[in-house]
Parts: structure tokens; sequence; C-alpha cells
């Protein structure tokens, strides 16, 4: 008899690496004035997301992918950024936030604890 | 002395869970018509994702959210989809292929090895 869970995990050790090493994808959904969630736009994600693509760049940041992105769903916590493979996720209020972002997390592979997001950071019930 | 790798690797494993566990991105870049490279929406990609989006919401898929993103930088191969944290990237260009990677890969974990984008799939050199 076959074993699912084994087929599966032969097919995920076949997986084609990475093709970016960090995939950043930075929240730039935009809701009207005055809506009960705001939103990332809302709270000046537009103009940091074109600063983290520029300084990716300026920085020579190798294998890092920085993209807008809709709404990520933690509306409330944001601007949000998430980065992928590992999944962590950053509140990014102002350049020095994205700055850090990058050197630390980006290129030196640590962590950014004041803006990181965790699991208790729960968006209030829909509706 | 500090060892900087063991030190990322301590801040690693204290990520936090992961927030979705699977987060899908669609292109949905456009590009004007003529251009070289093409693009995602030039293919079709927005009704696409917004069927994806419907899709995965019928099936009831529980810790998947879908989202668009900005130029993947795969524009050749697309309408382009990658789905994190696995990082996997597919080639979706009718709803048929949609169907299919949420039913096998995104419900049943497995994998669309038809529509699967690997490292040989390389864009031509820029400029």
């Amino acid at each position: 008899m076959s074993d699912p869970d084994r087929a599966v995990s032969r097919e995920t050790r076949a997986d084609p690496p990475l093709w970016f090493e960090a995939h950043v994808f930075g929240c730039t959904n935009r809701r009207p004035d005055g809506h009960r969630r705001g939103s990332c736009a809302a709270r000046g994600s537009e103009p940091l997301r074109d600063y983290m693509k520029a300084r990716a760049k300026e920085l020579g940041l190798q294998g890092v992918r920085v993209n807008s992105a809709g709404c990520l769903d933690r509306c409330e916590f944001g601007p949000v950024i998430v980065i992928y493979p590992e999944g962590v996720w950053y509140r990014a209020e102002k350049r020095e936030d994205i700055d850090e972002i990058l050197t630390v997390h980006l290129r030196d592979k640590g962590r950014v604890r004041r803006l990181m997001l965790t699991e208790r950071d729960v968006p209030p019930p829909k509706g």
C-alpha cells in the first residue's frame, strides 16, 4: 500500500533550488480613507517600497528581490513586509526601519526583533 | 570570540511560526504591448488571479493566502505563480492549471510537475 506522506516527502525533496535567496513582499494595498482596518498604503507603504528597492540595489544585495503585494491581511500592524522563505514579518514605518531590515536581516542574515511581528499580532475578527 | 553563524542560527530557530501555511503570489505586472519581455498581465494573469482567490475560498483551503504581486522577473515563463515557504514556481496559463495547483499542491501538498519552473527556466540577460 502506498504511503501518501512518504510520497509527498519524496516530491518535496525534489523541489528546484530557491530562485531568490530572499523574496521580500511589501504590502501596497490601499483602502479608502476612514476604513475600519486602515491599509498599508494609507500608512505610507508605497514610498517605503520604492526606497527599499532602490537601497537594496545600492547595497548590491545578491539574490534578494523586493516586490509589491496586495493586501497581506495584517493591516492593523502595517506597513507590513514579509520575507520568504523564512516567513518573517516586519512592520516598517520609516526609512530607518527599512535600512535596518536590509542590513541586519537581508545582508547579515540576522533578525530585527524590535520590528518583527509575532503570532500575537492577530488582526481583529472580521465583520 | 563570538561565532556569527551560530548567532544567526540561534536567531533563526526563534522565528515565529509561519503566519500562512502557504502564501501564494501571482504576478499581475503589466508592460506595454510589444515589450520585448512581455508581462504576466499581458499573458492573462489578472483574471486567473481572481479565479484562484475565489476557488481557494470555495475549496475551503485553510492557511492559504493568495496575493497579487509586482513583477517577479521571470516574465518569459508567465503567467507565473510562486508558493512560499517552499519557493515553488508555476506557470499557470488557464483555469485548469490553477485548479490543479490548488488541489494537488495546496490541498494535497504534492507537486504539479508539468507546470513547475525549474532552475533551467532562466530569463534572457538584461539590456
